[in-house]
């Protein structure tokens, strides 16, 4: 399972950018100009490396390669932070032979730290001359900074012209560390689909699985999601494949972004957290955000208490009206809360063991509609406040 | 500083309601008919004593006696719970001869619970005995839950037609701990001035008050604030003497709100934030909101550690639209972020013994507008996990 989709080549190497030991710059160049789909951070802090996607996918000119480093974000750096940004694409698009303005970079790493310029001087020769000789897994760990493991999924989907491949590698959860800043996702297809439609089928595929997951409900300034696909298998999405395809690219999608949570900083849980019945969806995600970032919910289930009265108080704050003598909650597929008040002799032992489960499954029921949403959240542990309070010192 | 204001008799014991050694039930009666002033929890699950105080409030009759237990918040608890509390009022009424309609429920304690009516009617009598004897010390401490010592101030404030008294008495903040449900406020004053001048003052004071202020950003089901005039002193507010007045009520809650986040759940910091230059009141709010909630600020600040990366990516995704590039950062006055990237050459080591300050400093500069806010916040530690992740175990 770490097969490269057809016509991309793949190299990464320990350019010094974090730790002496560890892997930091990562390239991933494609035969072909690939169709690219991109969802950016909305904070309004955006790093220098988001600014030049963002400028480059306006170009609509197709993508050749991406390329990442870890350690430093270039975020909040200034005009030398965008100038140094474009210089290592510059530099790079010469080594590889392809149009600046068809190379995306990404950043991750600490907000305010320039890049490195000698460090990628030096490196960019090796990078390129690394390329074909490196696979999935090698671009995910070496993307990393405080994560602790990689996170990547490849699959083949059947289609009727033959098989295409899917590769989707990320880093970071939320702004989980420090001013580690934090999400990236690569999703690399070699699948043959017009423009328009491969972006659409990517952006709801992001909707449904990385824009739903939390993990101290913090948003970076470097949270980036690049989708490519090239045409290199050849093989068509016909019409009425499209809906399948589609499922099978959110099906990859959401194992990864359930990888991002179950890695978040500190985590000990995966808490699935559904709405339903709620007026609209928009209703249901306000309340399933608030429950998965109140403070109280996520430190009760790191403890792993059954602790309800504030799942529903986080729910009776957030902002959203509904009736709450229809509200009833479960945890784990037991009802604990119907009617305004506590269900009688729910079986709160078989409870307890559930919650010591790493995956707790928090069900709100409105009865007030037919608006849904799902959230993954981490839990808040010992370990969160280690690492977010000690981490530059 | 403990004086009672005029025509005010406290009484507290110990009815068994939280621990044997604690007094957990309180009891203030006026001799006359008081003018009051609420504000409640917003959440949509408000405990049975929110809803019948908000009843008696609209009757408008004026309030003889507030009464206080710890220990069950009886939120949460259906027809039940109204019940009782509708109960545990009538019984009160006929110890001290007031009218039930004139006597203001509240509770604090685990949500979900209900009132211990056994130990209620064996209490009662004692307690209304007991009026009197006690002070606002002994008042704040018997409503206290998980709070580690008692909050209250007590003042004088001189008007040409004489003395009049103010006491303000408070426990929790925010929703502090687990399924305590939390922040009650009892404000008495015996000066003599109309009924919608004073609820005006005294909304505009808590608006700048015990409004601002914030543990955890969990807002609980009981959440009350009371403020009962009397005009005992027989002086007089005049006209000429509201906007002084007002102001010393004003510092008076400020006083008592500073008490609850310095004893915030495992706050070892009280973090003073302060927007300015925003385009209005409102984003200046929602800036500072965002950025006293941000877990990565909090930890940062339990760390003492100057991570001004997390304060401007916390800015920036408040959802407010303003001009990165003019945004200006300082930590306890000495600037770290202008013009989009971090000053030169600021005074780290100072900055550093700064932080180590029980009370520290953080100003958001838009230079956008008039538009401000200050917010009082804790830092977010390791006390605060081991509270509510272990509080029912």
């Amino acid at each position: 399972m770490n097969k490269i989709p057809q016509g991309y080549k793949i190299s990464t190497i320990n350019a010094g950018f974090r730790k002496p030991e560890r892997e930091d710059l990562a390239l991933i160049v494609s035969d072909f100009p690939a169709f690219v789909a991109g969802l950016f951070t909305t904070n309004i802090f955006k790093a220098a490396p988001v600014l030049i996607g963002q400028d480059i996918l306006k170009q609509g000119k197709g993508v050749r390669a991406i390329v990442v480093n870890s350690g430093q974000a270039n975020a909040c750096t200034g005009a030398k932070g965008y100038e140094n940004c474009l210089n290592t694409v510059n530099m790079l698009a010469k080594y590889i032979a392809v149009l600046p303005d068809q190379i995306l970079p990404m950043s991750t790493g600490v907000i305010g730290e320039h890049l490195k310029m000698d460090l990628w001087n030096k490196a960019l020769p090796k990078l390129s001359n690394a390329l074909g000789t490196k696979n999935c897994e090698d671009f995910a760990r070496a993307i990393m900074t405080t994560d602790a493991f990689p996170k990547f999924c490849t699959a083949e989907i059947h289609l009727k012209g033959g098989v295409v491949k899917i590769a989707a590698m990320a880093k970071g959860a939320g702004m989980i560390c420090p001013n580690m800043a934090t999400m990236l996702a690569v999703v690399l297809c070699d699948a043959k689909i017009s423009e328009n439609l491969w972006q659409k089928i990517f952006a709801d595929a992001v909707g449904n699985t990385f824009n739903r997951v939390s993990v101290d409900g913090d948003t970076s300034t470097n949270d980036t999601i690049y989708g490519l696909v090239n045409s290199a298998s050849n093989v068509c999405v016909e019409e009425y494949e499209l809906d399948y395809f589609a499922e099978q690219l959110e099906q990859i999608l959401s194992k990864v972004s359930y990888m991002l949570v179950k890695d978040g900083e500190g985590a000990t849980k995966v808490i699935h957290i559904s709405v339903d019945g709620a007026k609209s969806d928009s209703d249901a995600e306000k309340i399933a955000r608030t429950v998965g970032h109140s403070q109280l919910v996520k430190t009760a289930m790191f403890g792993q208490d059954a602790n309800w009265g504030r799942i529903v108080a986080a729910a009776g704050r957030s902002q959203v009206d509904f009736d709450a003598a229809k509200l009833a909650l479960s945890i784990s597929d037991i009802e604990i809360f119907r009617s305004g008040q506590a269900c009688d002799n729910y079986e709160e032992d078989k409870l307890n063991d559930l919650l010591k489960q790493p995956d707790v499954y928090i069900n709100l029921h409105l009865a007030s509609g037919t608006g849904s949403y799902t959230l993954l959240a981490s839990d808040l542990s010992h370990t969160y406040v280690d690492c977010n309070a000690a981490y530059r010192t």
